[in-house]
């Protein structure tokens, strides 16, 4: 493939972000031979279509778009890795849950049987709560937990998690405002951007789901192409504030918080 | 609004997320007065149709999903303000860089006259040369600046608003690899998260447009709104690695970050 790609006449299309793999030429190692994927070997992994690992991110009315598109931008780089938006209703447009932004499901839940990884955002109240209260869904999701080799949620989608029975006795995260409501599903408040048990694993709210997209990403291939990828979304954040957790917040900026989620719901 | 909200019968709708809110009960400072939009009095900022502050994120067919989604899920909860996603080719699912997720344009870039907020994301090589090479794009752009309070950019987005001429002499960023093309455009590469000069604020690649919207999150409204959304997507980042800049990660990550990105990309 390196090699095919040396006998290609340059153009421009690899030049803004081939610069630099320009330079290094043809002695770049093959991260598709070097790193190869870990369920190859095992054959726990693909599934029959196309051969890769299959990623099913979990949409529904009122999800937050965060919650999904972080893990969706580290895993959907990662080798032999297929990252697919599933519609809880079908096929089509999700609306997140401030109402202003819709992403599209390519495949509906009722037409997906099985994948490897099944990923569950959280949402605003009114999307979580439906969801929790989904049965639907909770078939749905036990059906592909049988079969998956990670089974994961960002921020409440723990709590849809939780609604399923899954996590009844496990240590897990989940959004800091929600930490109380792990205990109505069994499971212990564990700090952490994510916490993984098991097959398990759940990341505390929102922008956590980028953290733990590069830890699936190491157990998905290895931990060169996890850092690799930390390095293409140039994630060395800087935040100019440190109140992201309620730990370094002050009361004010948490109820201010809670009062800015509460006015943008839909 | 807090009044009206205190009469309310308890119900489920308000629990997952207020919890915290309940129990500070009526003594939280409302947002909406207490820290009200700057806009309002300098009349610089609301278009016609709603009094918002309305910020277009330009999607194009090859854009990287973060780069808006990131900004976006900061700034769509700040008090006034309102995110909307504006598509290069009208209305409709925008494709993202790799192939495998649509964001939907609410707008058409033909329908969008004026912005305060202008952003712009980066995306794949493809994509990018694109929107580089699009006079009708560069006429858009010069067009909303000229009105805008802040025009921005994320990752290689720079390098579009860069061929519109705008950052000629201008310190300014970029994603990582393609720093030495600001140069291109006249503009002078300069260190940081995100880098603001007169009303342009560029920021680095991908997740670096988190730390942005934070900081225009404050330009917008104020420093506790912006302290408020970082704890609301409980910006506290921890990523399980420390490769997320050129100069922290080796040559090999480098060079396995372009490769990655070079497959991934349609």
């Amino acid at each position: 493939m390196r090699m095919a790609e040396a006998r290609r006449k340059p153009s421009r299309r690899g030049l803004l972000r081939g610069a630099a793999a320009g330079a290094v030429g043809a002695g770049v190692v093959a991260a598709g031979g070097a790193t190869g994927p870990a369920w190859a070997a095992s054959g726990n992994g693909a599934t029959p279509d196309d051969g890769r690992v299959q990623v099913a991110v979990l949409l529904y009315d009122g999800f937050t778009a965060l919650d999904a598109v972080g893990p969706f931008e580290v895993l959907c780089r990662v080798p032999g890795v297929r990252v697919t938006m599933v519609g809880r209703a079908g096929k089509g447009p999700v609306l997140t849950d401030t109402g202003e932004l819709s992403l599209v499901a390519e495949r509906a839940m009722r037409d997906v049987h099985r994948a490897d990884v099944l990923l569950v955002p959280g949402g605003g109240n009114r999307g979580v709560l439906a969801m929790m209260g989904d049965t639907e869904v909770h078939d749905w999701i036990r059906r592909i937990h049988r079969r998956s080799t990670w089974t994961t949620s960002v921020c409440t989608g723990s709590l849809i998690l939780g609604a399923t029975g899954l996590l009844r006795g496990l240590p897990a995260t989940t959004y800091w405002a929600s930490r109380p409501f792990l205990k109505d599903a069994g499971a212990t408040y564990t700090p952490g951007r994510f916490v993984e048990t098991g097959k398990i694993i759940t990341a505390a709210g929102v922008s956590a789901g980028i953290d733990m997209g590069l830890h699936l990403a190491s157990r998905l291939s290895d931990e060169k192409v996890a850092r690799a990828m930390q390095l293409a979304v140039e994630y060395d954040p800087d935040p100019p504030y440190d109140t992201g957790s309620p730990e370094k917040a002050d009361a004010a900026t948490r109820e201010l918080a809670l009062k800015l989620l509460d006015d943008a719901a839909t």
